[in-house]
């Protein structure tokens, strides 16, 4: 490898992002460096090349600490001797910048909750390469979909289901680990679930008094979507 | 929790990218949500919340696939029976999406790297919280730490070395993923190291050939920093 | 489970058996029982429905000690704290029993040998399930490939080839066996390939010497195919 | 070696093979060539050289997938960077193949199982050969053997036990592998025990909600065995 190959269009994004966004906001980025980070919010998204966070909170540098893993999960608390990234990173978030929030955002089509569908759905189901980091990955999965039965037909619907229950699981799961548990009830922290559909750019958030998920402050932006088709 | 109580910055900031960014590519968006996405790179980028990759790479929806935790780390093929979200990221993109590059993306200013230098430093540091998921996670910078000796000061020198040598060591064990050595040495598939300065804005890409980090495509803009204090 | 629902197929072929041939040979069979086995030959065959060894040989009660695997291969002598059954198979026959011949034995359209051609072939090839353990399997394959080339189309021609070069690879790794090498080279006990065509029923012998498989004793039986279409 | 050096034995039986089975069901066999193999059944059988299972549920070509080994043992699920056989074959069959029903098959005066007994009862019994396969195969009996107490006299009472005992834990043990205790679950698959005695051609077939192993379908082949001395 050598730096020449490096992806062109990559390249060419870099140098828009120089010219455009860094050079306005210059000396944010300076600050941030001198007096390092300190974000109100720690967002567990997913991977999924649709739905960077940045762009659809329109986030400034510095805002947004952002684990990204395939599903948006939050695994349970559990301690042992192996590495966990995501924990780790929860453990950074809460622990040592303090974050204010939490949020779990999941997205419409996510292809992990949809490799456990058909997973559930065929038992002979190949994994995707010999090690199945992915197989073992989204089996966090399972607690969630306990509720819903076998797959059913369409599996896209079951799949949604699962999308949303899986929000409410990583929620369960973040309350496992002590020190949320504790700050979230001295109301120091407080946790969040939030679903985009990708089609629609609609965000829903969850009402976890009632489990719904809602459209946000809808009045807010009725306006927007009166002339879209459906929403 | 309610809806009610969603971060208002975040609400804002959504409202913001639906009448903007969403606007102009609601037909992108409902292209992806319609066919899939199909995306050319997967990036390993940190949490931190100065390094979005989207923003740096000012990349639209689609385009990078991105998995990140603390330090951008790629640990080495281990596969056993606990789960592994950036192993699991790898093995979708790769195997599942087939992507063509893979960018690891370190930063100035990392804490996970500069949290394991303070632990090498200071036998007595404490770590975090009890579960200690982010003393495992960044051990798994300790093969890039051997080549360098004991953390000598200043600090923050020695963490950029770390920090420069992690990204090599990152690179290294995603050729331990067999598929990926596999798929690099037939040529459909290539790996990359970069390096963003969040306080100049710099890009550095890594030269395997010859280990060192340099300016990616100076020439193109070089403009840009004439009048920059140093680089 | 009960016994009620042993299949049916099983449970009829069975009476056929006691019924015929258990009948003709109840005093070699009840001899067997008192006195022990006591078989010449260790054949090594794989354990696909269309090649029995006793049916392909026409073998009665106590001739043939026979381990059947997946391809019929015969693994190098690696004797470490896991457990390997073939190995095992082998040092009981060799050893325990004494015998006097191995005959490894391959056959046409195996798709164990078939499973790795396409694997070779497409890097993106998914494993058969989580725990991959044809995969690795399989890769014992690797040494007999070493010589073909990457596999070419068309692929069932490149998988022959290699199915034939794993005979000799079996054997060369029998022999990595200390007391097998010592043992044939005492004139005690001697090794043999052969490869059985399924659709025309042919069997062909490794000359070790020429490295080439021959029909079987050709003079012997030539009438027999003298109305075969083609053979 | 070469080819004229091929046991006379088999040449012979091959040619008695070639002329009578093969003549008659070389449609078959054409047939089983170009649609390849869909056999209903995996048997996992010993490799003992009386009890070929083609031979005692005189299966025809294409009926069974058969693996042998020493004491017909299934292990337990246990991934790892080793190759496993076994576990290789019934990954095959299982997942590959799609197989309805896994037959465990023992029988009588297993050399492996008496191997195991006298072990236990001798420690200072002699391994087989330095490599100790053999010894650390039949270790897999260990679970089996623990509700027996220690080997008594005499040897071949308790040997039988075991044997007995050891198939239920192979039937155990191909639970453990998750697809197959998912795909019972589903009655997709079904799993059975059987014990075949070689002096007197009597099968038996585990209930395994008692526990125990009774005559197959006795009523059935009563006649037949009206003049054997004892059964």
């Amino acid at each position: 490898m050598s730096e020449q190959i490096f992806p062109k269009r990559l390249a060419e994004g870099y140098q828009s992002f120089l010219q455009g966004r860094f050079g306005r906001e210059r000396a944010r980025y300076q600050e941030l460096a001198e007096q390092g980070q300190n974000p109100d919010t720690l967002l567990i998204g997913c991977c999924d090349s649709r739905v960077p966070p940045e762009v659809i909170f329109d986030a400034g540098p510095g805002e947004l600490f952002v684990v990204r893993n395939v599903a948006n999960l939050a695994p349970p608390y559990k301690p042992n001797d192996d590495y966990h990234g995501t924990s780790a990173a929860i453990e950074f978030a809460v622990m040592g910048l303090k974050v204010k929030h939490i949020v779990v955002m999941g997205h419409a089509q996510c292809g992990g909750v949809r490799a456990y569908t058909e997973m559930e759905a065929d038992p002979y189901m190949r994994p995707l390469a010999p090690g199945d980091f992915i197989g073992r990955w989204i089996r966090l999965l399972a607690p969630a979909a306990e509720g819903l039965g076998a797959p059913s037909e369409p599996l896209s619907d079951w799949s949604e289901r699962l999308n949303h229950e899986s929000i409410k699981a990583s929620l369960a799961n973040l309350r496992s680990f002590p020190y949320i548990a504790t700050l979230e009830a001295r109301g120091w922290l407080s946790l969040h679930g939030a679903y985009f559909g990708v089609a629609t750019g609609e965000l829903l958030v969850l009402n976890e008094a009632t489990g719904q998920f809602h459209q946000i402050a809808a009045e807010a932006y009725r306006d927007l979507f009166a002339d879209a088709p459906r929403f």
